[in-house]
C-alpha cells in the first residue's frame, strides 16, 4: 500500500487524487484541520478553526458586497409551523423528503408540529405581508446569515452535510422586471465573488425547469468545475415570480392604486463553498488556498542549531513577520522549539499557508530569505531589504495563477459533442464538461441522467445562439448547453 | 387616555415609563424597528434590520476581544443526540423542561431523538476528547456564535426568546488555577465591554449555589440595572471543574506522565443585552443608544420650501455627511421630499440615532447648523467649518454621559438594608438593588425569592469584607450581597 499514498506522509495520510478522488478530498479536509463528520450526529459536521475562518473571510466579503447593494441583514426564526411549508405546493414536494421535525417542545407534544428550517421563503413570506402594503415599502431587500437543515443520506463534509451554514437573500419587488434584474445582479456577486476571491472560474447559467428550486419561476446557478472533472453547483439565485407572494398574501398598493402581488427573489451560498475551494485548488500535499481567502498568509520558519543562532534568526523572522504584518498580511512566526523545521514545512504545507519563509545562519549572511510558494515551483531567494514588498506582491501572482490553472483546466476538460455515443463514453472516463445541443426537451434530460447520472448543470447565460443537433435526440437545438455529472 | 400615552406620538405610541414599564419597553422596541415577537413561532423573534445592526455591532468587538486573548472560532452541531444531554446529571436537570426535540428526520422516526441545543457543553466535551491528548493540546479556546433553543413560557423580545443568538465560549486547561483564571478572565472583557460600549455599568460577581450554571462548578455574572430597578443577569461566565470532563471521558497525559481530566470554563452572553441596552438608556420618547454601537451616528435634515433652497441646502448637508464620514461616523443624509422635518426628526429620535443635525437657508447664511442631541438638552449652534470635529467630539461626550447617568441611577437606587422587614417593603415599592448580608445559608436566600420574588443577583467580586447581620435571619454574616427583582 505505500506506494499508492502520499510518500511524504508523518502519521496522517493523503490519498493521491489520481488513485482515489473522494478520499484524497477527506483526506485533505482532515489534514488541513478544517472539518470533521460528526458522526454522532448523522449527516452534521464539526467546522474547526481553520476552516471557520475561511468562512469569515468569505462571509466578510460577500456580506460587504451584498451591502455595498443596499440589502440590510436580519434574522428570521429556526423552527417554521408545518403548514407554513405546505402552503406553496410545489416547495412542499420538493422539502418534505429532507425535513427535519420538532414535535416535542417545553416537556409537551405540540400542537403543530415545528420543522427546522430547510430555507426560509416560507417564514419569509409570511413577515413580509405584514410589513409591506405601498409601493413605497419595495424594493425591500433582506439578508440572512443562518443555520438550515435538510436530511442527507449520503453526508460529505462541506459538500452535502444535514446541517450547514450559508446566507440567504430574500427580496420583494414592485414588478417582475426589476426582480429579474435583482436576481441576475446577485448570480452576477457570486460569479465575480467566485473568480475574484476564490480563483475559481464559474459558468453563470440557467437551470433547466426540471432542476429549479422548488417553487421558483426560474433558477440560476453558478457552475464550477472540480478536479475529477465534475461540476459543483456553488451558488443559486432564483426568480421565485409571484409564487411566495401569492401562497403568503405578500400585497402592495400600487401608485395607482390597485393592490398587486409582490414579486420576490431569493439567492445564497453555503459552507459547500469550502468544499469547492477544496477540490478546486488542492494537491497530493494538502491543501492550496488563494491568498484572498487564506486565514494565514505567511508562514516564516526560523532555521537554528545552538542558542546563539537562535537569537538572531527569531529576530530577523519577527522583523520580517511586522513588516508583513504591517502590509496587511496574516503571518506566523513559527517559533515552536519542540519541531524541527521539516516537521514545521510539512504543517504549514498541508494547510494551505500560500507562502513559506525561511530565514537561517546562512541567509542572514548572505542577507536573503528563502520563499518557497504552495501553488508550485522551486525555492527561491529574495533579497531581505526588498522582502515584505515582493512577498506581498507574490500573493497576487499566486492568487492569479491559481485562478489562471483553474480556468485552463476547465477549459482542456470541456469537449463539445453532438452525438450520444461519444457522451456516454465521455462521462464513463475521465468525465468533464460537455457543451452539447439541448432540443428543450424534459424525455432528452431525463435520458441523459438515466444512462449516465450526468445532468443539465446549466444553459449559459449570453449564450450564443448556434444550429445544432440535440445530442440525445438528434433533433435541430438552437443552443449547447453544459452536461456533467455533479456533486 | 390620551393623557397617558406619549403626546408626540404620530401614528405608533410609546407608553410612558412611568406608566408601565413592561409596556414602554415593548413600544420602544416596536417604534425604533428593532424586533418584532414571530407570534406564528410561539417564544421566537425576528430580528429586524435596525436591531440586527446593533447585534453587529456587538458581535463584531466582542469578536476582536475574543481572538485577541487567543480564542479562535469554530461552529459545532446544532443537534445533540439526547443521551448526551443525559450524561451530566445536573445539567440534564437544569435543562430538561426547556428542550426543544427532533423526533423525526427524512421522513423517519428517529432511533435516537436529537435535541435542539439550549447550550453546548455536551457536544463539545464530545469532540474535546477527541481532540485532546496531551497536555501539549491544552489550553484549548474556541468560541462558537450560534442560535440555541430554550423553551420560553413567558418570552419577551430579546429579553426571554425561546431561540435567541448568543456566543458560547469552551475552553480546557490542565488545571483548575489556569481554568479560573480564564473564567474571570472573561468576565472582566464582558464587564468592561458592557460599561465602554454599552454604556452600561455593570455588577460583576460571583452566583449563589442555587443560582449556578447546571453543571458548574461556580457560575460568575455581571448584573445590570434597569431604568425601573430591576437586574438583568447580561452574561455569565462558568468554571465547570472536571464535571464535563469526567462526563466526556476528556483527558490528557501531562508532563508528568499522567492521565487527568481536563478544567473546563464556558462563557456567553446573548441577544438579550440589547434587551439591556434598550432599557439602560432610552426615555419616554424612544430608543437612545451609546455611539459606539449605534448603526447610525448623525442624522443630517435638510430643511427647505423652494426647489432653490432645495439644491444649495442638500449640498451644504451632503458636504457635512462626507466630512462626517471620513471621521469613521455613520451618517444618514435625510432627504426624502415627500417626508416633512419634522416627521423625520421624530424617526430618528424614535431610533435611538445620537445626534440630529439640521441645515436651512439661514444656517447657510448665518454659516452654522443646529445640532440636537438624542441623551438631552436643547438644539445648540455650531459653526460650518468646525462642525464635522465638534460632532465627532460630541460622540465621546454622548457615550460618557449615559454611562455616568447610568451609574448615578444605579448608585441612587441602591440601598444598604439590615433588616428583612424593610427589604420586604423595598422590593414591593420602587425596587432598585439592595446591598444586605447573606449568612451563606440557602434557606434564607429561599425566604427571600418566596416572599418577595427577589434573587441574591451575585456575591461581587473583590466584595469588602464587613461584619453586618443576615438580612434575613440576622445571624452574623461576613459580607453583604447584592438583592434585587431580575429579569
Amino acid at each position: 500500500m505505500a506506494e499508492e499514498s502520499n510518500p511524504r506522509e508523518q502519521g496522517s495520510k493523503i490519498t493521491l487524487r489520481a488513485k482515489d478522488y473522494a478520499q484524497w478530498y477527506q483526506d485533505v479536509v482532515r489534514c488541513a484541520d478544517l472539518a470533521e463528520p460528526a458522526e454522532v450526529v448523522r449527516g452534521c459536521m464539526v467546522i474547526k478553526p481553520h476552516g471557520y475562518a475561511i468562512w469569515e473571510k468569505i462571509q466578510a466579503e460577500l456580506d460587504r458586497r451584498f451591502k455595498a447593494l443596499g440589502h440590510q441583514n436580519a434574522y428570521f426564526p429556526l423552527f417554521i409551523p408545518e403548514s407554513f411549508i405546505r402552503k406553496e405546493a410545489e416547495h412542499v414536494e420538493g422539502f418534505s423528503p429532507e425535513l427535519a421535525v420538532v414535535t416535542i417542545g417545553g416537556g409537551k407534544e405540540l400542537a403543530e408540529r415545528l420543522i427546522v428550517r430547510p430555507t426560509s421563503e416560507t417564514i419569509i413570506g409570511h413577515f413580509f405581508s405584514k410589513w409591506i402594503s405601498s409601493y413605497r415599502d419595495l424594493p425591500l431587500k433582506i439578508n440572512q446569515w443562518a443555520n438550515v437543515v435538510r436530511w442527507e443520506m449520503r453526508p460529505r463534509v462541506f459538500l452535502r452535510t444535514t446541517e450547514f451554514l450559508w446566507q440567504e437573500g430574500h427580496t420583494a419587488h414592485a414588478s417582475h422586471e426589476e426582480a429579474v434584474e435583482e436576481t441576475l445582479q446577485m448570480l452576477n456577486v457570486y460569479e465575480s465573488f467566485a473568480r475574484e476571491f476564490m480563483a475559481m472560474p464559474v459558468i453563470a447559467g440557467r437551470k433547466t425547469p426540471s432542476e429549479k428550486f422548488a417553487g421558483a419561476l426560474t433558477s440560476y446557478t453558478i457552475e464550477a468545475m472540480m478536479q475529477d472533472g465534475r461540476a459543483l453547483q456553488a451558488g443559486t439565485s432564483h426568480d421565485l415570480g409571484q409564487n411566495f407572494g401569492k401562497a403568503f398574501d405578500v400585497k402592495y398598493l400600487s401608485k395607482e392604486g390597485k393592490l398587486e402581488y409582490v414579486w420576490q427573489t431569493s439567492w445564497g451560498v453555503s459552507t459547500r463553498l469550502i468544499g469547492g475551494l477544496v477540490m478546486c485548488h488542492s494537491d497530493d500535499n494538502g491543501l492550496v488556498l488563494p491568498p484572498k481567502l487564506a486565514p494565514i498568509h505567511v508562514a516564516v520558519v526560523p532555521i537554528y542549531k545552538s542558542d546563539g543562532e537562535r537569537t538572531s534568526v527569531l529576530e530577523a523572522c519577527n522583523k520580517l513577520g511586522g513588516a508583513l504584518r504591517n502590509r496587511g498580511l496574516s503571518v506566523i512566526v513559527d517559533d515552536r522549539d519542540e519541531c524541527k523545521p521539516g516537521a514545521k514545512f510539512f504543517e504549514w504545507e498541508r494547510k494551505g499557508v500560500p507562502a513559506r519563509v525561511e530565514i537561517g545562519p546562512k541567509d542572514l549572511a548572505k542577507g536573503h530569505v528563502a520563499v518557497k510558494r504552495r501553488d508550485g515551483g522551486d525555492r527561491f531567494f529574495v533579497p531581505r531589504d526588498g522582502a515584505p514588498d515582493r512577498i506581498l506582491s507574490l500573493m497576487d501572482e499566486i492568487q492569479d495563477s491559481l485562478r489562471k490553472r483553474a480556468l485552463e483546466f476547465r477549459e482542456s476538460h470541456t469537449r463539445t459533442c453532438d452525438s450520444f455515443a461519444e457522451f456516454v463514453e465521455i462521462m464513463a472516463g475521465p468525465e468533464g464538461f460537455v457543451r452539447g445541443g439541448w432540443c428543450g426537451d424534459a424525455a432528452c434530460e431525463a435520458k441523459v441522467k438515466e444512462t449516465t447520472k450526468a445532468t443539465i448543470r446549466c444553459i449559459p447565460l449570453n449564450n450564443p445562439k448556434e444550429s445544432c443537433p440535440c445530442m440525445v435526440c438528434g433533433k435541430p437545438a438552437e443552443e449547447r448547453v453544459i452536461y456533467a455529472k455533479a456533486y
